[in-house]
């Protein structure tokens, strides 16, 4: 159960595979370091802290043994900081470094992790439509990590649909507002892990306009912060329970009550949700991160398992006596899905991250909802081949396959679902620019395709599936451009994993192109990623091909079934 | 979180599917009444029975409340004596029949119905290999249900892998064995529900042959019966502790100790691998069909949900305020998905349950690893989609339905792997005849395919997705007859899921001759099965090609992939 941090396979994603590398001796410098640090301090509180789980007792949250003293550490060694600006005290790193931390953090630690990262969503929110005055007393305490952050959008009746919001705000007579309202779903929105928590808070002011265009976003800190920047008041907010839940148990999953809680508006009035989804793009962003880490903590253990358990003899019968599983074919072919898998996921996160340090705005936003949907859907499916791959062992909680396979559903749930990330791809990114960044991004795959094909037969081969997954992505653009509303939402999830699938292995295929260059340093590595790739290409995707056929053949089958 | 039983899907699989009907309108009379029995008496206890689960206290184990109750009202009906036959007090019903039955105890209670479902292993094995007076002295109160009983198999050392068992059986002068060893993952191994608890255990005699030739399979009961057939002392084998499982854990999961237990040798020393098949089988199949259970449950649950939650607006603009969830396209495909899946799979059953009351053999057994093999890897998709249909109320305990998530992971491992039912159907059931079988398969669903042609638009677009698929398998089955045996075993398990689909595939086309030919009775459901049967072959039945591929191209990525 112990846990080592991919760092060469980061730093050949951020050296190769992101746009803008930046300064590879400070990435590879802070990604050791951060790996240690999680290794030691974080990753063995994962499992007792699923044994234990976060308490709340009268408002009280408690986490488990040991998430105080690691926490407090993270804090003081400035891990909050690396990708936020140094104004506030951060580090400036490029992101595809950011998504790198990231994932070490929830590999170790998915529960632990949940706190920075909505600490990070606050910070980007702030950052962006704060105003100079909160900028200042909100921003270092949150970059350093003193301070953390959370979001409160959802209330019983408004999940993915926020139009049905009820949380009231009332304009007081000095500028600030008196929020009323109960919110769920709030992670870690009451905890003992720091000194205050800020709440970005949705709530509409009694004359807004119905649905989303009457929604207006809030700071309303736990404890009020007074002029000096020392600790006021305890405002108007309270946990009022936790939820017990099937998967990351020790994040503290809260029910929160304002009750004529102190708020100050983030911008302007009723111009929330705008400054919201910049916020979620930054923690949807990272959720897909999380997937691609639930992935590797999940094969790291399966891995492990498989070298050791000695059970039954080879097929081509080589040896009379038992062997490791991992010599019998099937369980190879489970730990080389979990590999490629993951492996293709990272890539896509890195080069993902690496486009919203450009000001390609298009592109990084495209490729927001396929590491969201995609990454996180292929955690569910890899975790469970993690507990598949221990057998009966998996089966059983303290084993801590089955911990994985818990804490990776709720991936493809949380910061929206898979269908609302597939909306937002169909919709926003695909067919309000007709087609326009899907069209470039087909067209940088053919490239790759073609230096592809001046390459080894491996990679010929690898060239010839990209080109067949590229052409039925093409093929269902086109379709969806001219489809129905119902018709193309039939098809958006499908859509979004072929979409996902493609992008991610053509950053497998662009890694082959480096791998065969460069075939003489760390040799081991390189032929590694070339079968990988290989691999990928030959078991994951072609799946392009099933989806292609649910969008434009399926459509019509869907949507006359009858409940 | 109610059930209701399917018995209009199951009547018309058992009268349309099955290979032979039976009594249909005794099927009828008897699967309304148990599932009127199930959905009153045992299905309000599967939440409450997964929250407390069974403990184990010195030995003594015991079951969830209301357990107890149950289960005395299930043997007072005679319900666990359906299949078995009349000499010993049961009913002799077709197998299609039993596995209904089987599905809806399941559906109403997976920790419940492990019990009935384990005496129904040791019925079989008793009933075909045991003496006359060991029929006697057991047969009448397992198939009663006063007597319950267990498999045990596993050793830590030897999980799938028999060869490796080591628990010692030695030779009495009375003819009696003493069985000392531990077994583990023994499935109520001890409770509280039953006055008797037979097990059947593999044991090695100390001059056995080394592997699989020197096992030998013995009865053990808890307590040693007498000649009046009264009970006499308890013999020395004892529960040393449950397990803590990720799911079915109201279902005491046992470490049994065998301190030089009294035991009866069934049949020959040494044969007792194929005696335990025999019961293997049995319970390989009562497992894909609890596959089909965890889906139904947790089909009937999403849709529940989805057709009560209020949240967004329809994509095509039919309605301006929030509408129930299963008008957004989405999510109406991932209930098509779950209920074509589920459907099916029970189709799948009902006909490998047919199969098994005739005399052909090699049919019947071929059919077995797909029921396993298919049924339980979907049933983990489904209950997993179930979880997706709820948003974040999924990941909460309290809605139930992460229980069928968590429940349905146990489902593609225990009474073997997929992995072993691959093994089994690719080497047993495939090469072994020289793809015999598979050919027949083969040419009896492209006699379906002929006469669907002669049908609706749809039911000629079914004939040719049914045809695609089908020659995909005859592609599979002609490379693996000509591979190398790692590259054989390498598309195995793609090998099963293509075959798998195929076979429940076939079952949906045939259902739909029947309902259109059938669709001027009982209008409602012909239609809803032809659109069921259409998305099957759109958005299922489609997934043979990427498993072709798979087989026949991936083998050499795979093998080439270094750990």
């Amino acid at each position: 159960m112990t846990y080592e941090a991919p760092v060469r396979d980061m730093m050949f994603n951020i050296a190769h595979i992101a746009p803008n590398p930046g300064d590879l001796e400070m990435a590879a410098a802070v990604l050791e370091e951060f790996g240690r640090f999680c290794a030691e301090e974080v990753a063995p509180l994962n499992a007792p802290g699923d044994r234990e789980g976060s308490r709340c007792d009268q408002g009280q949250v408690q986490t488990p043994a040991g998430f105080r003293q690691a926490y407090g550490k993270y804090v003081a060694m400035g891990w909050q900081g690396l990708v936020h600006p140094s104004e506030f005290g951060g580090q400036d790193l490029p992101r595809a470094v950011g998504a790198a931390a990231g994932e070490i953090l929830n590999a170790a630690n998915i529960s632990f992790a949940l706190c920075p990262l909505l600490t990070d969503g606050a910070i980007e929110a702030l950052r962006h439509f704060g105003c100079a005055q909160m900028k200042q007393t909100y921003l270092p305490k949150l970059v350093s990590g003193t301070w953390t952050g959370t979001m409160n959008l959802t209330e019983p009746q408004a999940g993915s649909d926020l139009a049905l919001l009820r949380t009231r705000a009332d304009a007081q007579q000095n500028g600030t507002y008196k929020i009323t309202g109960t919110k769920i779903y709030i992670t870690y929105g009451e905890h003992d892990l720091a000194e205050n928590i800020i709440h970005l808070v949705l709530a509409r002011t009694p004359d807004a306009p119905k649905g989303i265009k009457g929604i207006s976003l809030f700071v309303v800190p736990k404890f009020l912060v007074s002029a000096d920047a020392s600790l006021g008041p305890r405002n108007a907010v309270r946990c009022q329970s936790i939820e017990h839940k099937l998967g990351v148990r020790a994040s503290p999953t809260c029910v929160m009550e304002f009750e004529g809680a102190t708020g100050f508006l983030i911008g302007r009035e009723n111009a929330g949700l705008d400054y919201m989804f910049t916020m979620m793009n930054a923690a949807r962003f990272a959720v897909g991160v999380q997937g691609v880490a639930v992935g590797e903590r999940a094969y790291q253990q399966a891995l492990a398992y498989a070298k050791t358990r000695l059970q039954g003899r080879p097929v081509d019968g080589s040896a009379q006596g038992a062997v490791a599983i991992i010599h019998h074919p099937d369980v190879r072919r489970m730990l080389a899905h979990m590999r490629a898998t993951t492996e293709a996921c990272r890539a896509l996160s890195a080069v993902a991250a690496g486009w919203q340090d450009t000001s390609d705005v298009a592109m990084a936003e495209f490729l927001v909802p396929l590491v969201k949907g995609f990454c996180t859907e292929m955690s569910v499916h890899i975790a469970s081949l993690g507990v598949q791959i221990h057998g009966g062992m998996g089966f059983i909680e303290d084993t801590g396959a089955a911990q994985h396979y818990r804490d990776a559903r709720i991936l493809p749930i949380y910061e929206g679902t898979t269908a609302i990330q597939a909306n937002d791809l169909l919709g926003r990114k695909t067919l309000r620019d007709g087609g326009a960044t899907a069209g470039r991004i087909a067209e940088m795959i053919a490239l790759t395709e073609q230096d592809l094909q001046q390459g080894s037969s491996v990679a010929q081969d690898i060239a010839a599936r990209l080109g067949s997954a590229r052409q039925d992505f093409q093929a269902v653009v086109a379709h969806l451009l001219t489809s129905s509303p119902n018709q193309a939402y039939a098809g958006a999830v499908p859509y979004l994993m072929l979409a996902g699938n493609l992008v991610a292995g053509w950053q497998m295929a662009r890694a082959v192109l480096v791998a065969e260059a460069a075939q003489d340093c760390d040799h081991a590595f390189m032929s590694a990623k070339i079968a990988t790739a290989h691999f990928y290409a030959h078991h994951i995707l072609t799946e392009t091909g099933l989806q292609r056929s649910r969008v434009i053949d399926g459509a019509a089958s869907l949507l006359d079934t009858v409940f």
